[in-house]
This record gives structure tokens, sequence and C-alpha cells, in this order.
């Protein structure tokens, strides 16, 4: 036992679940109904008697429900394990932590490289179009599934932060407290563009083959392309010359070719080639394009009219302030409508040269925000409104 | 006349000339001699009789010779005609204005599509690389041809500003001053990130085929995708929410499929695809290579030793607000540099919603600095050091 939790400190080795929902299928925000949903999930802490120290932590663009915690030989924990685990931000000790991988993703959840069961092969484009509410309407079957009614908070950074926020949107009573992070209420075109880039280095491979590859290689170098644009997004110009510079990489002068030299440049490749290993490219044209949809205004005559809903649930914005991705003014302006539509926001700005990746990379400033909020969140009484 | 006059306003007609250089082979900075060269330029008004009055105009990446004017036909004028004509900052009534294709380009100067003399076809990858340095460098032996000895000043935005800068270094002597705008002194990471993501975007498309494509398609898809990479860069977050928002295009409603139906995705489309017909791909991976070898400071113990010869020229150094691809720190560090040096560097920054394309766009607010500039250039004394 010791020798397993020195290998796997935190919270040991977890495990991935696995459940088929909605067999009749679901209603999609396309009008399509679209089911059985088998959705991979996993959960940390226990859920206590009350059943209200449940979190629900939502991954973001290429993560999954491995959100802390080890798998058997790896290297490297779930992405958020430096958040989630006894005595962390999220205690695992205290609450009751599910992750689960999102529809259209490709970490066990149904996606385009799911087998369609009407033709026996995979959906590729076949797959229905998902925005970001199918994907929490999928979510709140989970919990349905787990008999958790209400979430003491909903959180996530980047998508995740925007899955957190439609919970809140479309879930009012069942969301004590919202927790979004490095993320937006609505794609701005600078943000559709970098998507739209992600979209069409791959589909510019005819590796993709509209979509028909599976079994074969796949948009391989497409992909791979893609991910290095992400990457770029990910980090700021600060932290790339804090981590980079202009340093080369195992070459003492410039090579005068067209060969990775620059170390930031092998950075972008090797992120890019790994990348390919472990996601599908149909995936990634589904998600940015649930990403671009997302719009919480829509429908409403303002942002503010969205949350007016959300007067019972407490909200955390954080921002990071090298995010140039999503950057602060997004999350300013998710605080100021919450507070003008009679709710309780937070916002806080961290200061950091992480860039994007932040969320997922400073925990030692964003801890104790969650902390202390959630120790707010548990001591503040709600009161609730009539029906 | 008149109906020329109405049609081609300002320059009228220009025409763009040719000439061989450098026949024995000129010293590159890869140790490489190449040539014969050819070179193309076009010049707008006289040269004086003192041969005090020309100014060097250099272009950006996708840039050619063609700065100001019409050519027969064209719907549009030369990429800087709001800046360069008669009555204009860069007046064409008082100033000999020059500007030359560079070298690695494919708007008639030689570069990787030219015909290699030895194998009767185009070079391909055995162009060599080349460096900013080694394009100044063809531009002094152009001036040369002309009978300019010095310049009043050498001018550009982009990589014209960085040809801009390097000339100042590399021909103290020649340059009376500098307008050096939009621009660095040397690539940064995160600028090396993106040239590196538009190289390997085209050398991701099989139609590259190792940059032996001349004759065929060549890598349509691919150079595409990179130049949608450098709109992208070249707005500004806030632009392209003034320009696009997340308007639809044709569309009253989202269509849930991967057409492109947002209008920023129907204008990166567009760019992507009609740069196509009119650049060479290869010409692409040549210029961003030589952007990222570019670095004034290389060799030198800091910046402002680069700039340590350059006491007699006058520097001018624009910044605009939202340009986030050439942030205005790195000008401000160029002028800082110079001052430090012992020479005279002024810095403007011009609050500006256009991003980077600003340099391009608006010249309401960069024309008068220019002129005043010139103004202060030809009437100010510059004490000549002995030797």
């Amino acid at each position: 036992m010791n020798e397993i939790s020195d290998r796997y400190p935190g919270l040991g080795l977890t495990q991935t679940q696995h459940v088929r929902l909605c067999p009749e299928g679901m209603p999609l925000d396309t009008q399509v109904t679209f089911g059985p949903i088998d959705v991979a999930y996993e959960t940390y802490g226990r859920l206590n008697d009350n059943k209200d120290n449940a979190i629900l932590v939502c991954h973001a663009l290429s993560g999954g429900a491995h959100a802390a915690g080890w798998m058997e030989g790896a290297s490297q924990p779930g992405w958020w394990d430096n958040m989630i685990g006894p005595g962390k931000a999220f205690d695992t000790d205290k609450y009751f932590v599910i992750c689960a991988n999102v529809l259209g993703g490709c970490y066990g959840t149904t996606g385009p490289a799911s087998i369609d069961p009407e033709t026996g092969k995979p959906y590729g484009l076949r797959f229905p179009v998902v925005t970001v509410s199918d994907m929490v309407n999928v979510q709140a079957r989970l919990l349905d599934h787990l008999g958790v009614e209400e979430l003491l908070t909903v959180t996530g950074g980047s998508m995740g932060g925007m899955l957190a926020l439609q919970w809140a949107v479309s879930y009012p009573k069942r969301v004590r407290s919202v927790i979004a992070i490095a993320t937006t209420y609505r794609h701005s075109p600078q943000q559709i563009a970098f998507n739209e880039l992600t979209r069409q280095s791959i589909m510019a491979d005819p590796g993709w083959n509209n979509g028909d590859y599976y079994g074969g290689e796949g948009p391989r170098l497409g992909l791979a392309v893609a991910r290095m644009t992400g990457h770029i997004t990910y980090l700021s110009d600060k932290g790339m010359e804090l981590k980079f510079g202009r340093r080369l990489r195992a070459r003492e002068k410039y090579g005068f070719d067209f060969s990775k030299e620059f170390e930031v440049e092998t950075y972008l490749q090797h992120q890019g080639k790994s990348f390919v290993n472990r996601f599908d490219a149909n995936s990634m044209l589904y998600l940015t394009k649930a990403l671009d949809y997302f719009d919480l205004s829509d429908n409403h005559q303002d942002l503010t009219e969205a949350f007016k809903g959300c007067q019972d649930s407490l909200f955390l914005l954080v921002a990071f302030s090298s995010d140039w991705l999503y950057p602060a003014q997004q999350l300013k302006d998710i605080a100021r409508a919450v507070r003008r539509a009679g709710g309780d926001a937070t916002y806080y700005e961290i200061n950091s040269d992480y860039g994007h990746d932040a969320f997922l990379l400073d925990y030692e400033k964003q801890a104790p925000l969650v902390q202390s909020f959630l120790h707010r969140v548990a001591t503040t009484e709600i009161p609730r409104q009539p029906g």
C-alpha cells in the first residue's frame, strides 16, 4: 500500500466509470433526438448523507474525465490533480467531486469516433452537431444517475468554465455556486477565428477524408498543426520569452534550413505530434464548433437578462492577467451582468505569466481563492425564492 | 489624359522595372555566394541634382515593389498608395521614392520560384536561406545602380521596418534617417511561433512536395491556412469585434454544420484562398525564416551596442496601441537603445483599433507624424563624425 501511495501520491489510482444514458434519445439544440449516450466519468471522495457536498468539475477542450489521481503506470496524474485531492482546493475529504467527459469528446463519452449503432461504424460526420448546452444536459442526466440533485459548485476553466456558466443558466435550482475560470460568456470573433484556423488545418489534410478516416492514419499532420495553434494561444508572450527566449535546441548557431531549431519550434512540434496520438480530429471539429456557438446572451435581451434566474447561485469569476485568449474583460463582463441581474459575483484577476494555461498551472494562486469561496458558499444561507 | 488621371488618381500608372545585379554573386550571411540577382523595383518622383532626396520604402511579408500608383486595369493601387504620392506623407513632388521587392520574394526579385540558371528549373528548396541583412545588401546594390549614395530616409512597416533598422546598422553612412513602423529589433518566441505555424501549415500539405511543386497545383490548402494565421495576427481583438462581431454571413441562424457561417470565417477563408493566387508558398517559407533569424542584438553585447554607429541618423519609431503581433514595447526598446547609444530617437504610439494592419490603414494618423519628422530631418544639420 505504501509503495502505491508513494508512486501515486494524492488520490492514488483512480478508475474511469462508464454508464449508458438516454436510451430513448435526448433532444439536442439542433432539434435532433440523439441517443443512447455513453458517458465516461470519475468520482473522488464520497457523497454525504445530505447529498449537499457534490462538486462537478468540467474539463477543457482536450481534457477528459480523468481530472485527478493516477492511471496505472502513468507518468502524470489527471489534468487538475493539483486542485483535487485530500487537503487540496477541491478537498476530497470534504467533497464528492465528479468529472465527466463531454458529449462529442473522445475519452469515453459518445462522440464522432464512437460506433453508430445504426451502421455499426464510427459516426464520423454523421455525428450530430452539439452545443455547450447539450453537453450540460448530458451531465444533468449523469447527476440524476448518481443521485445528485444539487451541486455545491460547478467549476471549470476555459471550455469547462463555459459549461459551468451554462449550468447556472440551464439549471439554476441545481447550482449553489459557480467557479468559472479563464473563460467567456460568448466566443468573440477572435476566438472563433482561432477555432476556424484549427478546423481548417484539420480539414485541409487529405487524410481527414471528410471525417471518414477511422481504421486509417487520419489527418495526423493537420491535427498536429491545429494543436500548435492551440498551444500558441495558451501561452503568453512574456511566458514564451521566459520559457524559450530565442534559444536554439541542440544547435550552437543557426542552421539556415527549415528543420526545427528554436526551442519554441521544438516545443510546438512536440505538442502537435504527441496530441495526434491521444485525440480524435473529428472531436476537435465538433468541440471547437460548440465553443463558437456558445453565447449565453443568445435569445436574451442582453447578458444580464440571461442571469435573471440565477440570484440563488454565488459566482466566482477568475481571470489571469496574461491570458489573451480569454481576456480578463470577458470575466469582468460576466461578474457585472450577474450583479446587475441581482446575483452575487466575485471577480478576481490573478497576476500570472502563464497565459491561458494558468488555470492548469498556477494552482498556488488559484487554490486559496477557491478554498475561501467554497467556505463562503458552505456558510452562506441563500434565501430560496418561492416556487 | 484626364480620363486616366480620373481612373488612376495620385501617381497614375506606374511601372515595375527590372535590373540584374551581382553578376559575380554576392556573399550571403550563410557564407554562400549567390547571384546573379534580378531585382524588381519602382520609383516615384525625381532624384534631385544634389541626390539628397531619396527615400527607400521597404515592403512587408506579402508586399512587393508596387508600393504606390496603379497597374493598368487594377482595382486597387499599390500597398502604400495612401502614404506615397503628390502631396502625401512621402511627397513625390519633393522626394524620390524607391521600393524594391526583397531577395527571396516572388514579385520579380530572385526567389525560390525563379529559374536556377544551373538547372534551368525553379530553385525551390535549392534557393539559399537568406536573412534581412542579405535583403538589405541587395537593396544597397540597387541604390548603387540608381546612383543614390545617401538615403534621406529608409522606412517600412512590419518586415519593412526590420529592413529599415538593418539599413541603419549595416550602412550608417548612407542613412540620414529611419522610420520604422509596427516592427521589432528581433523576433520574439511568440513571433517565431506564429511563423513556424505558417511554415508547418504549408509543409503539411502534400502538394508542397518538399518545395518542388512548380508547374503543378502546389500547396494551395496549406498556404491558405497559413495566410489565415497571418490575418488573425494582423487584426486586433477589438477590431474584429467592430468589423465582424458574431454576425453570420448569408444565414439567419446557426447552420449546425462545418461550412463557413460566421462573417469572420468567411473573411479568413476569402483572404486565404485569394492569397494562393498571388503568392509563392516557398517564398513564404524563406521570408518567415529570415524574420525569425532577425535579431539586431546578435553578435553584440546588447541592442544599444548594435546602434553605436548610428549617431548620425535620426530615428522615428511608430507603434500602434492594438498591435499585439509587434507590440509597442518592442519599439520603445528600440528608441531607448538608440538614445543610450548616443543617437536621436522619437517614439510615438498611435491609438488605433486596426491592430498590426494599422500601418497600412491608419494613414490619417500616421501621415502627419511622418511629414513633421521628414521636415525635421531635412532641416537638422547632423555633425558628421570624422572618418
